[in-house]
């Protein structure tokens, strides 16, 4: 049996196959998905959901005049494979490989960069109004999921569509799910929206009792047709919420049918005000093990592709101790409440879900309000902890700022997934944190050397009164290092005495500091953890560098604003002082194995070591 | 004829208030209003929108086991006046006195601190779980504007209040206005929402035909009324919007009628279900000036009330010269584009959007989406300026890093307001944003020392091909400076050389340097405009610093992040080098005057002066 996916090499190959092989290469895109993404890992349940739609977008649509914009964007693997990256699949997600998300730097058919979500209708409706501008006809094309719509920034761009933007049409691709199933109104809404039974049962019942009566039942069937509006909302009741934004609502339509989907595509072009196309689609779809854990498959690393199990379980991680530790203190203090925008599983808190229901809150992709909502819970005494990514607290900032440390609010930050994260790059590394953070006045940052570190650090916070964040790295930690002194506000561990150099780090490069000493076996390193970067430990640490008159630091954030910062704030009027600072440079980092990219940057113990 | 006002002291005093009373005791507040704030300066006319509002809203709840939060807070003057600060109103905004937003440590009755849009929504729900978590069934009120209702964070909350919220209850107070006009789909909606003609005339009309019907028109009536949430859409099918939202929304009312006011509030506490209010009120009510100019009067400094005449013209401001540049660009290359979130006034840009009504975009309150709608022009070859304010443009921190500097795109955020902004106080001041900008790889951030240098720098900035900052303070700036050299790229400016001492300052705070050579005479100073923070002159600044070896930085952005944090990281590895950095502490700044605030702090010339 011919294979056609062995012929589709570009979007032309792709272009100008019939209609009805299609589905046959849907299902060996699937095979594709399945096959290369065991090997390399990736966002496997998100693509196989998006198959048949990826195909009939860009079968009906023009790329790249037309400009297909995919929110969050790990679902573009289908999009990549069609626009000539099929080749290069065997490279995904690796160093110098092919990106898991849409790089304007790889292909004129990725129209704008995504990681984060809630982005592609605002970009959609800049390009769309640039088009316009332009006196372009051409259409720009925003696909979201349910999941994504509920960040605000979303809204925003709902909110923004103008009437006349006729050539913009969002594509909802509604799979109940962001990574975990999604929650709130909207979701509530949109359930409705999904089954649609309303509109066949009222509209067949109104009709069939009116058409019952004799004589004036068909004019007054007549006459409610006429009031136009009315009729609408009585027989779509529940279409509306996007319709009173602005737009002509397509759907709810199968998003695995592509006949449908083509058919539906092509209505949504005529329509005379913004499209929004409601498309219903299955994560994981084709491939049983994805099919039925969707969140598993979601993000997944290297797995057998026939019996689906994970090849690389994960190892004791931050996030793992993160869980348990609040799991514990929560027992004894039902003060203590739990947040997560979307990541329950990622942050660890899946136990504490199921024994708390009730103090724990699930507020979707809604980073913002969390931070507020935490906000409003500590100032009534309760005590927040929000579990979340380094990189998407980067969109709560100000929240931090106004709702929480100017109040002075004793919520406690878990930002997880600071550092390096690896193999979903640029937008996903938690970099910038320490930066971000270390000028907010009142907050309090710490960061902790491994996970029993992190226990006791959880545990200050709860009894610390204010705003306080917890940084961690990604997965594991280097070994359990020896705990020398109790944690104690604003002071830092002597993890090693020593007279040559001073070393400072923080967090998980502390395990970098004690690999140094070993390689320099002949060098005497005083070993620093700060513990806290705010307050930093002033008197431990420039005592120690006023002993050995030589410094570095080493921490996983960028150069600027973060511990090399603090310390230079340190020693600037020091006399004699020699000193180098070990971090991410001042550009956004690239995708690979974390000890790569550490590699890579230098910033690891080897490198770091013969640069000393 | 007895003033009702003067015996009303606290809440107490109040609710002991026959209803009767009250309109008069509203004529009274809002002559108390008018004469204070007429010396004082302040947000005039959201205040005299909301006195029944706020007079209706504390004779029907029991603040403060009730709860009320009001949204941006500028509007919480009578809520001030009823809740015991009546006699403070003449320290209003001023150093030490009482601040015009709600303040925690001002008053019981200040539930949660706001001054920044859209987060009434998110803490009341906090607040509403924390109760409920409590076991306490007080009510939790959010007043929100229809502006702020745009922002994102407002519909995250949306989303996430829970159908067994019923003790939440949202007011929205619909002005129609933002700080401008409002603006978006929503307001398109709310417009309809407002006449609400179709719910009288179609609920009267279907019942009237069917009831002329004999024998089954009634119980075809009947029939429909049955499927109630049918006929709920037809006969309000505007409302639904929140009502999908899980909302049981009641109104619109009349927001200057004290008698329907209360009988709605009383109603909203017995729904079954979180309730929204919508009450129409209008800004400046009762002040003729005021509601002839609703955006003159939003924030104002002192007038003469019999005239509305304001007193203190403004002088020649950076937002002018922003303004008149831009114009003046735009007229010669049309790829320019701006955007403001409603504050088109306030950036200077009225003029822009008269003369260039197509390329010109006001977003409503939302400044993620304006970030990324401007990366999608940008992606689209257009030049886009988001003038905006340094302290809102917090909001949109993880968009110019994601959507913007990731992708290199050419975006020109014109940052007004930046560094202290005198009266609105610690939400307002614009002292953090050299800091979260400097760590965002690929962006340029310059800071002009007067207008003549703005419109140099907004010229380089819309030929410079990449993401790129203008930060620029509030009001006038010291007298035009000469201008020694044509601005380069990362290059600084000697405004003066020297040999005992080098400045370096940025902005608005070169003129404080220059005004501290003329203070201390003997002293040969040689002063460094930075011109850019980013990429910095490191030659040119250390060449001085070598020469002089001793250095101090002036900058109106907080200590940490920032010019002073450039300047160690230049001069760490320097051998005898002097060194003091005037900055703003670790620390919220409290509001009054800017010189005030400056001197407080020591930041100006005769401070820095003593203190070398």
């Amino acid at each position: 049996m011919s294979n056609i996916l062995d012929n589709v090499n570009d979007l032309e190959d792709f272009k100008s196959l019939p209609v009805k092989d299609l589905p046959k290469l849907a299902s060996e895109i699937r095979e594709f998905l399945v096959d290369n993404v065991s090997k390399t890992g990736g966002h496997l349940a998100p693509n196989l959901g998006v198959v048949e739609l990826t195909m009939a977008l860009h079968y009906v649509f023009n790329s790249p005049n037309d400009k297909i914009i995919f929110d969050v964007g790990h679902q573009s693997y289908v999009h990549k494979i069609l626009t000539g990256r099929k080749d290069k699949f065997n490279t995904l997600r690796q160093l110098d490989g092919l990106s898991g998300f849409p790089k304007r730097r790889e292909s004129i058919h990725d129209i704008f960069n995504t990681g984060h979500s809630s982005t592609s209708i605002s970009s959609a409706i800049g390009i769309a109004t640039a088009n316009k501008l332009s006196g372009k006809s051409d259409y720009v094309v925003a696909v979201i999921g349910d999941g994504s719509l509920t960040g605000g920034l979303a809204f925003e761009g709902l909110n923004n569509a103008k009437i006349n933007d006729t050539n913009l049409i969002v594509i909802l691709n509604d799979n109940q799910m962001s990574i975990s199933h999604s929650v709130g109104n909207l979701e509530n809404y949109l359930t409705s929206l999904r089954s649609n039974e309303f509109y066949r049962s009222s509209k067949k019942n109104l009709k069939t009792i009116l058409l019952l009566i004799p004589i004036i039942g068909k004019p007054i069937y007549k006459f409610l047709i006429k009031v136009k509006n009315t009729i609408k909302h009585w027989i779509l009741p529940k279409s509306i919420l996007f319709e009173q934004f602005g737009f002509t609502y397509l759907g709810p339509i199968d998003g695995h049918n592509l006949k449908s989907l083509i058919k539906i595509l092509q209505r949504a072009k005529t329509a005379k005000k913004p499209a929004l196309v409601h498309v219903m689609t299955q994560k994981g779809k084709g491939y049983k093990p994805a099919e039925q854990n969707p969140d598993i498959f979601h993000g997944v690393g290297k797995f057998d592709k026939t019996t689906g199990e994970i090849i690389a379980k994960p190892s004791s991680s931050y996030s793992q101790c993160f869980g348990d530790e609040l799991y514990r203190l929560a027992e004894k203090n039902d003060k203590i409440v739990a947040i997560t925008a979307a990541m329950a599983s990622g942050t660890g808190l899946k136990n504490f879900s199921k024994r708390f229901p009730n103090r724990f809150f699930d507020v979707g992709i809604a980073e913002e309000h969390a931070v507020t909502f935490a906000a409003g819970l500590a100032s009534s005494g309760y005590i927040p902890v929000f579990a979340v990514y380094s990189t998407f607290l980067q969109r709560a900032y100000d929240q931090i700022i106004h709702d929480v440390a100017l109040q002075n609010l004793h919520v406690i930050f878990a930002i997880d997934r600071a550092g390096i994260v690896g193999e979903d790059g640029e937008t996903h590394h938690g970099i910038f944190d320490l930066s971000y953070l270390s000028h907010i006045p009142n907050l309090v940052i710490m960061a902790p050397k491994d996970g029993n570190e992190l226990k006791q650090m959880l545990d200050f916070a709860v009894n610390y009164n204010g705003p306080i964040a917890i940084r961690y790295s990604k997965g594991g930690f280097k070994n359990e290092l020896v705990c020398t002194t109790p944690l104690k506000f604003g002071t830092a561990e002597i993890i090693k005495e020593g007279k040559d150099l001073t070393i400072v780090a923080i967090g998980k490069t502390v395990g970098t500091a004690t690999k140094i000493q070993e390689i320099l076996k002949d060098k005497s390193i005083e070993i620093i953890n700060a513990r806290f970067l705010k307050p930093l430990d002033k008197v431990t640490i420039l005592n120690s560098i006023r002993k050995t008159k030589k410094v570095i630091t080493i921490e996983d954030n960028v150069i600027n604003g973060g511990l090399a910062s603090s310390i230079k704030d340190l020693i600037v009027n020091e006399k004699n002082i020699e000193s180098k600072f070990f971090a991410y440079p001042d550009e956004f980092i690239k995708h690979g194995r974390i000890d790569e990219i550490e590699k890579l940057y230098r910033i690891d113990a080897e490198s770091i070591s013969k640069q000393l």
